[in-house]
């Protein structure tokens, strides 16, 4: 038997999520289906983040046993052989300790969500972005979402169906940087609550259209209300990013 | 009535090509239906370039006449909103003299290839590039692409079904850089043979790979044969990325 440490990218249009449901086809059914092909075993997939419907990954990691314990290339090209036509791939694949878990040893999650703030809708990033048309000043954005950043109660920006036993998080990072059409928003914590991510960003937009100010989105914050801060932006602008974990090196 | 001038993105997967067709959807019959719709008028766009099915646009020209005139940003936004969800959109629209003609006056035309080179297959980028999974000397391919440049007999990179009076072109310029795993080929020319951006490509791979040198490439291009160079780039990585006309600014 060996633990595998695997990073992962996926498309997540056509999935109901990364968990396994009766609904629909989950990333992590996916995994399953291919390990089970592959090794005539029924395993479990583990990953970093349990990211919602239509959110993508571009280095998601997740860990899983596998009795016959292949080298750690075999299960990357033997899983990306079985996982087509299906947009999952593993990037990387490390044999890692026994108490390697891909969700409780991390310890720092980041992800970027991308705006694609122009007159013209999406055409080739179409379901990869949020689409905005309103034009967006990204510098006062990153200006006030300095006040999100820091430890804080999060509950203007916590999903009603959140799980977390308490809605205080500490945000080590929130940038946003214009690129051309594209707004990318930046953020890194070592958790997030559900939805956190997508709540702050339908809440900056209101920032960038300049219908808010940054006193504003300190008041929101410090209501500690849903109700007091903006909408959810779409699940198809996020990506899950990278997971970091204590035997990493420091970045 | 009024000639409009149009910039067009588009994500050519679910196309047969920009030209109208019996047999599936065209870039051209989703502007003309858009168009009908639009004006209750049966029109024609002309594009600068017949793109082939799977292939991109990133800033395709096309002209269209349309008897209502209108301004050309309501033409921008009726279009674009009467297109969805198609994934074309008008990205720019600008009223032109009656002799300007997106095909006949286009001076230059520039395409992007891109390659993703890596063991993992595609699965965000899928559809949107040429998975390779050898590895590539980009260094080594840009270096021999000097060859190519210049005025040539491009025989070896026809297609045999390409209508073009002669096999003479000038090739202005082929770049070919890394950006992590991509490899991005850049091509410029006033206009180009059939399916002679993608044999390039499917050439360069050789180099790329090794097994050809800069002077196994200039070889196939002095025999003038289309069986002495390499195979067919996938459509999938090719993207229409300019077209420049006498009234442009020069770059």
């Amino acid at each position: 038997m060996a633990r595998y440490r695997l990073t992962i990218e996926f498309d997540g249009t056509p999935f109901v999520g990364w968990q396994r449901q009766a609904n629909g086809m989950s990333v992590q059914g996916c995994l399953e289906q291919a390990a089970l092909r592959y090794c005539g075993e029924t395993v479990t997939f583990h990953a970093a983040g349990r990211t919602d419907a239509g959110v993508h990954g571009l280095g998601m990691v997740v860990h899983v046993d596998l009795a016959r314990g292949d080298r750690a290339d075999k299960v990357r090209d033997a899983l990306n052989a079985l996982l087509r036509p299906d947009p999952v791939v593993v990037l990387d694949a490390q044999v890692v300790d026994d108490d390697f878990h891909a969700r409780f040893s991390c310890i720092e999650r980041s992800y970027v969500y991308r705006i694609l703030n122009r007159r013209a809708p999406a055409a080739l990033q179409a379901g990869k972005v949020w689409w905005y048309a309103k034009p967006l000043n990204a510098e006062a954005m990153d200006e006030a979402a300095r006040c999100l950043v820091g430890k804080h109660d999060f509950s203007s920006f916590r999903a009603s169906e959140c799980q977390a036993q308490s809605p205080v998080k500490t945000l080590d990072e929130l940038r946003i940087r214009r690129q051309g059409e594209m707004l990318e928003v930046y953020v890194r914590a070592r958790s997030f609550l559900h939805h956190q991510v997508r709540n702050m960003v339908g809440t900056l937009v209101l920032v960038g259209e300049g219908k808010w100010d940054r006193d504003r989105l300190a008041a929101a914050l410090a209501a500690c209300n849903r109700s007091a801060a903006g909408q959810t932006a779409p699940a198809q602008g996020l990506f899950f990013l990278n997971a970091r974990y204590p035997e990493d090196q420091q970045a």
